[in-house]
């Protein structure tokens, strides 16, 4: 069907850029690999989508920007539409399809590319909108954060396909996302949003999904997005674009008793000193990346002692001051790589290391403000 | 044997930095992993060396940011200190090596590592001094500008070991390097230097050493850089590092002729609009990268049309100014990638296009003070 639409290419760059998350690199289905664009006298619509994850981006039609003079559907390869458009200088870019369909021609005064269309009929409809199981609206940039903080720490095997995902328990205007591979675990609880209609409800959203979704998520203070489960869906919604994510089937397995209730110490200790401390240790800390920490109380006061070896080339020893202590003296092994994702992403200028044996797990919060936040690593049994 | 030495952390990264870009990935010889360090009472020289290529660098001694408490030689695992240095926070940094010389420690206030010395009586010396065969001196930034220039047309294959490497053609105080991979050819003659010391000389430097001088010199416009070839190696020296390179055994190939002699057409073209058509045009040129060019006139003037199609995807047309023209129309086709490596590299405003024949190679140069610097592109025989 014909179709002719004029963008503005710094507004095209935008759009196009938040769909190719959802492109995947190599589909069974030649229709995935295009873009699809319905231009309405309303606005643009593009949509990538593959693998369970569905992106769609809107431009609201504007007199200088976005003018649509022939409503119409196109589906165009996305690597080439979105490399080119990318490659046009700033300015007016226009969309013409002819009658047949065959073809679309992006045009600008210096460049004309003529891309094959395939069928818009072939291309995967958004699922049908089923009634909405639960419903909230939280600050973009707080969902953000959120995301960075937890979903690092989802298991990269498929193994236990259930732990490639991130829980997300609604409960009331609040979420709770919980990612864990088996020998940490990350949690985080939102600060309360708006809406939470329906009944408590617990998914499991890929972490690949939520990755995608962080880094469209704005953070400027001021957006919001809307999140609602559908079926076997989950929506993300801001507004000009949302995220379209399937679920992982199966229920996640149960975190509430993995941190330890019993307490055989605690301490505090600076965020970056500990971070950098710990970027360090890591040098020597070899295939295993194990680390191990003690405490030591000196007529200075006490410390905390972080140290690793490789036989073959030498070993490393770090200090740092200790601060609010309870508790004796203990010593503990980790994997130093773990312990690192988790200090990079605690966001805090102080932390509690919290301890109930040497191979109970640690425990990890910020030491101000650590009700919704926290971490979970399991020890590695040493024997030096 | 013992050393002490104390060294500000900012120094000595920067002065790390650069001998590390000739430790080699992986070395059959462990000693070539490792990190020379010979503190003198004047200063500190750092060296890693591998598969022909040597870097060393210098910290001479000052009261605040160098000193040496005593002096002595260590070989140090060259990957892990580096890391380390780079982790450390900027400050004193002390280098000691017990007695028995089996391990060095690395301390600052918070850090203490210890790393196990190899023999420095193991470690390759820089070859002996044999006499000069030429020495010139150039400024660093215009070396810079014309490894940029040239470095990246030598050949990838190995088929013809000496298409791999760089000619450089010393003949009185200036150098002219020439690069081919027998498809392009890329030719730049240097400024005048000083020095010039020798008879004309022609040697072939690996490509790949090349591009590590060019990460090394400066491009403040102050420093300058001695060139000298001594037996079969080149030394590039600035005030606080060298270079020191093998050279390719073997003739470079005759290159005087490849420029054709006769011209059939000239045109001029803006170097950046010409670059941005052809990094669109390539987006569907396909694996081949086969991009036609013609020249058009019209009643609007005349022309340079630059085209490529891909049968499953679609085609572009670009269409430039052309000013200056010599000659009539003519049509030709090349590597697409090939001539926007070229393009990339000719820094200049405005660029001349040279043509003998639909076969023959076409010529580039810029169109201003276009004597010290040309491009040679052989086209690629199409049937359309």
């Amino acid at each position: 069907m014909p179709m002719l639409a004029h963008i503005r290419q710094s507004r095209l760059v935008h759009a196009l850029q938040r769909v190719m998350r959802a492109l995947p690199a190599q589909s069974p289905m030649p229709i995935l690999s295009g873009l699809y664009m319905e231009a309405r006298p309303d606005g643009v619509t593009f949509v990538c989508s593959g693998f369970g994850l569905r992106m769609e981006s809107e431009l609201a039609a504007q007199p200088d920007d976005v003018r649509i003079e022939t409503p119409g559907t196109v589906v165009i390869p996305a690597k080439q539409a979105y490399e080119l458009v990318r490659k046009l200088p700033d300015g007016p870019v226009s969309f013409e399809a002819g009658a047949d369909g065959r073809t679309v021609t992006i045009r600008t005064d210096a460049t004309v590319c003529r891309l094959w269309s395939m069928s818009p009929d072939e291309y995967p409809a958004a699922s049908s909108l089923e009634p909405d199981r639960h419903r909230i609206r939280l600050r973009s940039d707080e969902l953000k954060t959120m995301i960075r903080q937890v979903a690092f720490a989802v298991s990269p095997s498929e193994t236990r396909p259930i732990l490639t995902g991130v829980s997300c328990r609604f409960d009331g205007g609040s979420v709770k996302l919980v990612a864990s591979d088996g020998i940490r675990l990350a949690s985080r609880q939102s600060p309360p949003g708006s809406g939470g209609d329906g009944e408590p409800l617990e998914v499991v959203v890929p972490g690949h999904h939520l990755n995608q979704l962080m880094k469209t998520l704005e953070d400027d203070g001021q957006a919001v997005t809307d999140i609602s489960v559908r079926g076997a869906r989950i929506v993300f919604a801001s507004r000009d674009w949302s995220l379209h994510s399937a679920l992982l089937e199966g229920a996640y397995p149960p975190t509430d008793n993995v941190v330890p209730r019993s307490v055989s110490a605690r301490i505090g200790i600076g965020t970056a000193p500990f971070l950098q401390a710990l970027e360090r240790v890591g040098l020597l800390a070899g295939e295993g990346s194990i680390v191990r920490l003690a405490t030591e109380t000196t007529d200075d006061g006490r410390f905390l002692r972080l140290w690793s070896d490789t036989a073959e080339l030498g070993d490393i020893v770090e200090r740092l001051p200790i601060f609010g202590s309870e508790g004796g003296d203990f010593a503990v092994s980790f994997n130093g790589k773990y312990m690192l994702e988790i200090v990079r992403s605690i966001d805090c200028g102080a932390l509690h290391l919290q301890f109930a044996g040497p191979l109970r797990p640690i425990a990890l919060r910020p030491a101000e403000d650590g009700d919704r936040l926290f971490y979970v690593l399991t020890p590695i049994r040493t024997h030096v």
